[in-house]
């Protein structure tokens, strides 16, 4: 294998084939092939592309490199949600349990904050004592035994994604439809899934903004879940503003709390309630409604909540938080935040309030800093709704007095009042499958 | 400086301020800025240009980390020839004692074979004894005493140009004109040139193959030369066939020695002669005429050979090679090439006999390889030219019999006889200054 040949033939334009990206990716994964040559082929596929079925290729040899689960055994349907990352999306804190509570076994493996957005790991890991690295052996035992883990990329799984994630975020090759579907497609066929339902954000606030770019993201990861045996449905959301209220760790996992519940914010609910009715469907229910029932049964009954308890208990985490979220941390700071003027909020900008969280000190900057899970947001201004001047429209959690300025003046620029009318995004704006697009959702 | 956020502005067409691309090199050549966001910059750079402007700063900052030569007390014109590499090309053999015997101080720094082509320096050492790897006070000494030096980049030299060569080899980001373009200029520059002529080859045997690309590299250099106070002309050469009879570095110097003479091929005399009155009118001659008469006459008086001869003595070469062409090294095999048709030599592919050279062993496939000095070929069918069958049309080198056929091989895949008329380019197809193209020259 040449890899210069490789690279001047994506540089042109032209299609590698499948052998070859499989060779490619076996070299990577054994160290044969330099980051400096990766990198440079990377920028390749940025600029030129690929085809669906170098996309495909691509991902076959990412999943060479690395374990795979397995649940045959377990006689159940598998079936995992997954997201493409936006800010106060805590969907995953209330669906993993909430499906597993309804009999579908969920192999949940989830990332960090990456950016602006938050990672459910890192919302997890703000109840006190949870862990997140359990080993695939663990992970195996505490879905056969309560049905659902959450848990972290572990060494095994897709080890050459990990690999090339870390180039790519240093190289300007993140934001590519094929190398994020490949990616995401990697970790979550590893999972030996019989179903998956994604979450691909539309708006300011995801990684990919461009509506049209966002919906061949979705296509693209369906045909790589279908050809590989493993049903596909996406869903397109709104991330134009942060989803429910909470933005910011721990204040998020209460906020998941609250769903669990049956209480909380609307959208959270929504959201949750039609990523879990594909869930059930792709679990082998077959009357959406029954499906919609069957969850709303869960929340209310209690045992949605209580699944959580065991899987927090499983993961050495305090399983009172869920009766008692005053538990999480708590800020040592904080402040209500005011309307500035009077009139319609226009938008509630997600990637202002993202960053300044980091900023606060709730993200990283770099891959070894901690993350402080007590600050963030609670904001209850949504896009069209009319506010008076001195309005109270958020709530600001700090360390300290800085991190309070920090929020405010984040607030100041992300909370637009004025005259004239909002135009959100519709919150689940399309349901994608192998046949086509439906719009609006069913 | 934030590397992901340049290589993100590039990548997205942007152009980068020269401050950035100061920095940058600094940055590089300080061992700061890892090769893996290096190569997804230059493939970046490959696939979306640089400006102008760009291309002057990213030069500038190749330069600022080198040394730069400096013959300000010589009080000489100092002008240097360089070419964009060929098959067969031994003008700087003949061009640099010839030009030095009229007066003009020539630092000339060249280069070892690159893929396809031949390299002064490797040429050179098949002299017994020749000695390319002076120190940049032996090469001021050399050119103070006898008024030319021939050398390889020294370490000091554009270091940064170095090590971002040998990163583009190996990352498919050769082929890129203002690449190529900042590359040679920051060596020529720093040769501390009063004037500059470039032999920028056109046709399938050149690096850029495209002609209107060529033309392009051509006015970049141009534009680079003059805006740092070197006045440069280029001639634009063909390169559809090799140049002269001799391909292979033994072969091109005993070429070169005949040119030296006054003898040899008539492509090679009219090649050197043009570029050696573009020289001689950089170093202050006024009269075209009279400029390609003083050339003739050092080729007749015998200074020119005499001059080679003094840099050959100085350099720690056998300087009775001049007089004595059969003390270079000679092949173990040697056979004659007979057509293998009658009609209308339509084509000498100069790629494929370079690459022979290369696969006989007279060039590398690895940095590490030695070269053999004595295989190649002796070529005399040229395009246009009637030929009987068996009539001989070249000679072939070799070490042995495995590396006469193999040379046959290219032989017969290269030359190409048919009906029809040959159409090659024109030996000098234009000339190109700041003012403008001439066409033909004049």
């Amino acid at each position: 294998m040449f890899v210069p040949g490789l690279i001047e033939r994506k540089r042109d334009g032209s299609a590698l084939s499948p052998g070859e990206w499989r060779e490619l990716m076996g070299a990577y994964a054994a160290g044969q092939v330099p980051d400096y040559q990766m990198s440079a082929l990377l920028m390749a596929i940025f600029l030129k592309g690929l085809t669906r079925e170098e996309t495909a290729a691509l991902l076959d040899g990412m999943m060479a490199s690395g374990s795979r689960l397995d649940f045959s055994a377990l006689g159940k349907p598998v079936v995992d949600k997954h997201s493409t990352g936006g800010v106060g999306d805590k969907v995953s804190l209330v669906l993993a349990p909430l499906a597993a509570a309804c009999g579908v076994a969920v192999p949940m493996m989830s990332g960090r904050g990456l950016g602006h957005t938050g990672g459910t790991l890192d919302k997890l890991e703000s109840i006190p004592g949870f862990r997140t690295n359990l080993s695939l052996e663990e992970t195996r035992a505490q879905v056969d035994a309560i049905g659902c883990a959450m848990i972290g990329q572990t060494p095994e799984i897709a080890p050459v994604d990990k690999k090339l994630y870390a180039l790519r975020d240093v190289t300007a090759t993140v934001e590519c439809v094929p190398l994020i579907a490949a990616s995401i497609m990697s970790k979550k066929l590893a999972e030996g899934l019989t179903g998956l339902v994604l979450d691909v954000k539309q708006g300011s606030g995801a990684f990919i903004t461009d509506p049209e770019r966002s919906l061949t993201l979705a296509r693209t990861m369906i045909e790589l879940g279908e050809d590989r045996g493993c049903p596909t449905v996406a869903l397109l959301t709104a991330m134009d503003r942060p989803l429910g209220r909470a933005c910011g760790n721990a204040l998020e996992a209460e906020e998941a709390i609250m769903g669990l519940r049956g209480e909380g914010p609307e959208d959270l609910k929504d959201v949750t309630l039609a990523e879990g009715v594909e869930m059930l469907l792709l679990a082998g229910e077959k009357d959406r409604a029954r499906a919609r029932r069957r969850l709303e049964e869960a929340l209310a009954s209690g045992k949605a909540a209580e699944t959580f308890q065991k899987i927090i208990a499983a993961q050495g985490g305090d399983p009172r938080c869920v009766d008692d979220p005053s538990l999480l941390p708590q800020a040592e700071a904080v402040e209500v935040y005011y309307a500035r003027g009077a009139g319609t909020v226009l938008r509630v900008e997600p990637r202002a309030i993202g960053r300044a969280v980091v900023e606060m000190g709730g993200g990283r900057r770099k891959v070894e800093d901690a993350v402080d899970p007590t600050v963030g947001f609670v904001i209850t201004a949504r896009p069209g709704q009319t506010v008076h001047m001195s309005e109270p429209l958020a709530s600001i959690f700090a360390r300290d007095a800085a991190g309070i300025e920090l929020g405010r003046r984040a607030l100041d620029a992300a909370i637009e009042i004025g005259e004239g009318k909002a135009a959100p995004l519709p919150l689940i704006a399309a349901r994608v499958t192998a046949k086509g697009v439906e719009k609006p959702i069913p």
